[in-house]
């Protein structure tokens, strides 16, 4: 194990109803005028942005509104919400979504006390301080509603950079698993993917005696895979969503990360895919993951094994990523380039954003570190 | 899943060397006049209180010091500290030991801002603010440097006592693995036997559907299981120390108990011995748990199994539980009353404080409510 610093002091407010505490939250974390930040229908369409409002009401707390945030959340609304943020003398930014509408909450947060641009941020310069931020939680995927991190898709030539700073690490964040009952199969399983990818990131690792957090790992893993598949065939199986909201949240908290190295090559690998095609992020991760698993699988083929016996109760490295592969499919995500709207075409673009965007040097680095070559390849095995 | 609320906003820095980040950790967090609280010699002897004030002192914060905290700490000693701290006005108490110095600690910074006893929110008041507490922790065991919980036993009558509040909850806690090498194996097998009565307690559970917080607990469980016969086998081996204290402490902030009902009954059950026999509390806990175990297992049995298969590698709820009970003989710890100094005699006098001590009407409560004869029935058992 390496030295660390562990820090996570967004308070969790989980279960049934819990949306009713919105406004004595925002209350006690010191916001007397909100920005509501929300994405699209489903949160007006379901009654919940109604509930959350009546809750702020109720705690005489003001705010002001604004929807239209979309997956893979755009810079062109964030620099809407700065303005009406300095308009309005906004001092609380609270996110009604997922992993979207929060990051874009985060962005807001940050830029409204930041006298240049805040794509600044998102190209390393360091975030010192923001509004403070809350979230109520609509999807179990991207874990940042315990996190202080924030993905934002540039519109001019549409690429994603993330920032990462405690001043825009959430508050408070209310789970009720509830909200979750109302998604889209394909997004629940999108969630899931998001979620066993953050585990699996963490897992593939270079530091050695890393027992209790590869045995942390693999719990939520375990829980993954046994919860996973029963909301798929029972959406409104309210346990199940509760059991994979705790885990996605505690995924990424990263208590189960600390004192090892961790890989992040996937997630490199599958931002280009969802800049470019507009994908969901948990889709093309489960494109990525099985076909990078391979690819780098004997650089460490003992810590593939691993999971293989303990989390898929399968033999070899190899039957242990063809076991997440097949779970993957059975929850309904794809597995080829083509599925997510790429082609062979699209390989040479896709390599060069990768290798070369974000100040890289042509390669990228984690559990192995990757050249264009070996990128290359990478795109070519999900053909 | 039960609704519940998780916070644990305490910084966690861990890792060789971390103590020299006490000055500038007190500072972060306000402090400017210190009381360093310890134990005994060894934090003397080993250095580390020099090398504590060293790095107060670059840090420009004053201290005082009081020493001589006892395992299961004293109320004495509490009211000492209040005074000192009125007198000098201090404003951070910085505990260096372990789970006894903590305690001792969080009791004296909610002493010194209230104008009664003390003793009164160990006898149920709430505690509404504290001076705020950080801890250099020297023993992997009570994860008091993670929680909001205190324990101190009353000279008058010797009985332990608890009280808890987001108060006194520690605003940092310094983990350095290597500051718990030179603990004689003893305290350490009492140390690894008290983080798995953590997870025991939380285990033991009435709730349903806790398919994520099971599998965690179950992680920290293979944790101890695998990496306690290591430090017992060689005290110097840092890896596996570090592994038992991040264990420790995730046992304790409760992200692996949330949404569950706990048991409790072995803690309620050994305070009584460790307050007679001044004994200590994970030797106490090695006789009562076992013990505990078979008498409510058949409550249910499914869950015993479960441990039995999951963590010990075994069939049957009764292998578990005797999987168990051979591991903590395996350390050192012993398995009946008599080896921590009790007798037959001793039982009228502790089943009567038990189940009549704190309030209580006859019964304890948890995964199993126990009258005073299946406590007495316990107690026989451990004879």
């Amino acid at each position: 194990m390496e030295n660390f610093t562990f820090y996570s002091p967004t308070k969790f407010v989980f279960g049934k109803g819990t949306e009713s505490e919105a406004g004595s939250l925002v209350k006690a974390f010191g916001g007397s005028k909100v920005l509501i930040h929300y994405g699209g229908g489903s949160v007006v369409r379901s009654g919940l942005l109604d509930r959350v409002k009546k809750s702020l009401d109720e705690a005489g707390v003001s705010y002001t509104e604004l929807g239209g945030v979309k997956p893979n959340p755009r810079s062109g609304l964030v620099y809407e919400g700065i303005e009406i943020c300095r308009q309005n003398d906004i001092d609380f930014i609270l996110a009604v979504g997922g992993g979207s509408a929060i990051d874009s909450s985060k962005a807001i947060a940050a830029g409204t006390l930041y006298d240049g641009d805040f794509w600044d941020f998102y190209c390393g310069k360091p975030i010192e301080r923001a509004l403070p931020v809350g979230t109520v939680l609509t999807i179990a995927a991207a874990g940042s509603e315990g996190s202080g991190d924030s993905v934002i898709t540039k519109e001019e030539g549409m690429y994603k950079r993330g920032a990462g700073s405690e001043a825009i690490r959430p508050r408070f964040s209310i789970l009720n698993p509830e909200l979750t009952t109302t998604l889209p199969p394909y997004q629940t399983a999108c969630g899931i993917t998001d979620i066993m990818a953050h585990l699996y990131e963490r897992y593939l690792t270079n530091s050695k005696d890393v027992e209790v957090t590869d045995r942390l790992i693999e719990a939520l893993l375990i829980t993954m895979k046994n919860e996973g598949p029963k909301v798929i065939a029972d959406p409104l199986d309210y346990q199940a969503r509760a059991n994979i909201m705790w885990a996605g949240t505690m995924a990424h908290t990263n208590s189960c990360g600390v004192g090892r190295s961790q890989d992040w090559n996937s997630h490199n690998i599958e931002h280009e895919l969802s800049a470019l095609y507009d994908c969901a992020h948990g889709a093309g991760l489960a494109v990525t993951m099985p076909v990078v698993f391979k690819y780098v699988m004997d650089h460490d083929k003992k810590r593939f094994e691993q999971a293989a016996q303990r989390v898929w109760g399968v033999e070899t490295a190899e039957e242990g990523i063809e076991a997440f592969r097949s779970f993957l499919t059975s929850i309904g995500m794809p597995s080829t380039l083509g599925e997510l709207g790429g082609s062979r075409e699209d390989i040479p673009t896709l390599v060069k954003n990768l290798c070369y965007g974000d100040g890289r040097d042509g390669t990228i680095s984690g559990f192995v570190t990757l050249n264009e070559d070996d990128c290359t390849r990478i795109y070519q095995m999900m053909l």
